[in-house]
């Protein structure tokens, strides 16, 4: 369908003259007045004149473990959005059980001339992984960037939130509300995420003052959640921290299961503050990823680097934020049953 | 890092012979065999040999609305998979306020030669939209499919939840818990989704013998849901059905600002049963689209398509659940004050 131009011109507060110009791409327009009325003539279900509809620059490769977790999805859209406004288009890999490997994506990434590869928690993020895939990109001159999980021997920007912090604002939080015995739940060690966040509760409990430490590791799952908590609640624990949200999702089941609430008998702290969380019953006290910074700061750096702009080789930590809802509590009392 | 025989063998639970032989591709395993191994390999983090990587077959296009709303990242997933099965690679096109349009997706998709594409939710599912577009893309021999929004002029397969059956359960669920004054919540009325769900609301109150009908049309998300909400307390409803899950939070919020309480002052069912909605305070009664198969039928019917082998031009609707949890209960006494 044609733009009606009167009707442009009214939500967009100009003259039909002006959108007129801006259709038939005659100069004399101001670039703001320019997007208005192009975002208009899309938000409105228009079709663009041809030529005013952006050209495809390159193909980028966005390689996510899964879209299950919601943060997945969020980084995703963000990051297709941002490489669609500078005309790369995104290749959307997930690394679903089955389907294709992290280097079977690469594989096919490469026969298909991407212009660069963005890897969200990928098996960059394992440090057992072997790391020659990505040298063998960056030998090829392949502009590639990381989110979350550094690993000092590749050639190229790493985007992170700081999981150190992230684990010490959540225990700070929880001791603070009288908990002693804090338990934390997380993924496999061999991601370096899970590394960094046991770090950050270990330093923060003994700067806290206790030799106390109980790490459940498992899988970041709802399922692997509640399996962390049975051990954990096992051990004593009257709160805990949990490297995701979903993993916080089956601690909080997992303690309904035995009878015992949340927060009265048990608090827990999630990791990403993903879509939804301030729906959950209880309401998730979370930390939250500053997702949107953080997946613009990654499509940033590797559109200067397909632009041939060499970015610093260092990792931007990203400083997390505590969300404090209602799945955090004052610790039971002593005399109670939980201790 | 090259496989380790002796551990798959032992995940496997088959000789390490036999690995050997499927990762060296030599014949005289079974497909089964095979294909286990060959999971465990990815799923160990090793590197399949490069001549057992799947090869690239051709690019697809995927053109979703957004991916805040859980149900698109589940089924976007799950169409990446099964076409990655089939070695074809999946392009995300998300249509975010400000980002790339259908239309310009479409044009940078056919710039890039895609092999196909499939449309969920897009234009297509707007009744005022032109449907020149796919005219176009079907002269030019390109397969396409589409998912929830059935148009008979477009010559292709088509998926969809039955949205008039979706709207009957919910309302027969409500009235057998002695709900009368029952609202629909809708985004726009524009699109076939929200036309089909309005028709099936309608029939069945008719059915169920009363001439209340109560439609409020808003935008499908959290904050529209929360408006229609409140246009549909005004009119004294006790329970309101919503077009997605996250309008039914959006209700839920608002019936909380009034300072009731769902479900004992209002009912609330959603629609999707998007991840998630099991842990939502209240858990969420909703009518469940059955995400997984209409993403495999469609990835299927585009596959025998892109194959050269032509589908029945029919509308394959799916039937939904009504999944029964806690945002529905009985109404309210009508000496209370709602009724």
């Amino acid at each position: 369908m044609a733009p009606r131009l009167s009707t442009i011109a009214q939500a967009a507060g100009v003259s039909e003259a002006t959108v007129s110009r801006v259709l038939n791409d005659v100069p004399g327009v101001s670039a703001r007045t320019r997007e208005k009325v192009l975002a208009l003539v899309d938000e409105l279900g228009y079709e663009r004149p041809s030529k005013l509809r952006p050209k495809a620059a390159g193909l980028v490769g966005l390689i996510v473990p899964e879209l299950d977790n919601p943060v997945f999805p969020a980084l995703a859209q963000i990051i297709e959005t941002e490489l669609s406004k500078s005309s790369y288009t995104a290749v959307l890999c997930t690394q679903t059980r089955g389907g294709i490997s992290e280097d079977g994506y690469i594989d096919m990434l490469l026969e298909r001339n991407v212009a660069g590869i963005v890897f969200v928690s990928g098996a960059h993020a394992s440090i057992t992984a072997s790391l020659e895939r990505y040298g063998r990109l960056r030998e090829a001159g392949l502009p590639i960037a990381f989110i979350n999980g550094y690993q000092p021997g590749i050639d190229a920007p790493f985007i992170s939130c700081d999981d150190v912090v992230a684990a010490g604002m959540a225990v700070d939080h929880l001791w603070t509300l009288g908990h002693r015995r804090i338990g934390l739940a997380v993924g496999q060690r061999r991601y370096v995420p899970v590394v960094r966040k046991q770090a950050g509760y270990e330093s923060a409990m003994r700067a806290n003052g206790t030799g106390f430490s109980a790490v459940a590791e498992s899988t970041f799952t709802v399922e692997g959640g509640a399996a962390a908590a049975d051990e954990l609640i096992d051990q004593g624990c009257t709160a805990i921290i949990c490297a995701s949200d979903l993993m916080a999702l089956g601690v909080i089941q997992a303690v309904r299961r035995r009878g015992m609430s949340v927060p009265r008998d048990v608090s827990v702290v999630g990791y990403d503050d993903s879509p939804m969380m301030s729906f959950t019953d209880p309401p998730l006290t979370t930390v939250r990823q500053p997702v949107i910074d953080m997946a613009l700061a990654a499509s940033r750096a590797l559109l200067d680097e397909m632009h041939g702009e060499r970015t610093p080789r260092a990792e931007y930590l990203f400083r997390p934020d505590l969300i404090v809802r209602g799945s955090t509590g004052a610790a039971p009392d002593p005399d109670g049953q939980q201790r």
